[in-house]
């Protein structure tokens, strides 16, 4: 971002830079992500990363297809947001030992993970459909849907066994 | 947190890691809320704020009462995703001239920071809970719905309103 100029004028432009903003964040939790599955221990979470994996990947089809539609340059913006949701997922999980506290924290984490995704990619539907663009709003939707059922998962593997293990 | 050692042995451990992790965003919440209450520009989303800002130190008391039932000193540690989100909505509304979009900009850098909020007490209720600590998860739940609250109020005002006038 531009510090000498206000770079954000309409609705439209605040519609593009925060795309750029979940491309960025969808690329960081693509490399971010393996690291996690070799660390979980329950083989429902590492499957149930490697799955996140891949829809991951479709998210970040779908995004250049919104910027295709938009007609920009598909781009990332630095996101400190991810980074630092990231970095402090990558220092708790160094923090811990025991395999299943350690399977607890990486839920911990990957739901915070989710949760960030989720509220952009709300926002990003609103705006969509104000901005008269119901195709890209209908693409965000479907990424939306994804990491909803995601931390749905999650919180299922947390509550129905790992944590009660761990505890 | 340690480098040199391993410091989370045990969930209990990692519920007041992560109980100390929420305190410090909290507190950090409340420093940001008063720039945000200035910048907005909708006397709803103004009046949202500060009534988000009270919120917020009631948030502060009912953990001060978590760790006391806990026994552990009440301390906060740096938590770089909350660092991350604030510093992303501090450089996203120093782009925005137009009042409107500001406001939008605004919502959405709100809710990031509710979203996060969410995962966290919603992971410290069930971690409560599943050590058997019913006095906190009933606390933490107090504020965990308050914060969901806050989301939704943060969603009617950006569909109902705010960004549509922006478009």
């Amino acid at each position: 971002m531009g510090w000498f100029s206000k770079d954000i004028a309409t609705m439209d432009d605040l519609f593009v830079h925060t795309l750029r903003d979940i491309y960025y964040a969808e690329h960081q939790i693509k490399k971010a992500l393996p690291d996690m599955i070799e660390k979980a221990t329950s083989p429902e979470l590492k499957s149930g990363f490697e799955t996140h994996l891949g829809e991951t990947e479709g998210h970040i089809q779908r995004l250049k297809q919104v910027f295709k539609q938009h007609g920009v340059a598909e781009k990332g913006v630095t996101c400190p947001a991810i980074d630092g949701i990231l970095k402090e997922a990558d220092e708790i999980a160094g923090e811990v030992d025991d395999k299943q506290v350690l399977d607890a924290a990486l839920i911990a984490a990957a739901q915070a993970v989710e949760h960030y995704e989720i509220t952009r990619y709300g926002t990003l539907v609103a705006w969509a459909k104000q901005l008269g663009r119901d195709d890209s709003a209908a693409l965000l939707q479907q990424n939306l849907d994804e990491e909803n059922a995601t931390d749905k998962k999650l919180t299922k593997l947390a509550t129905g066994g790992i944590n009660r293990k761990a505890a």
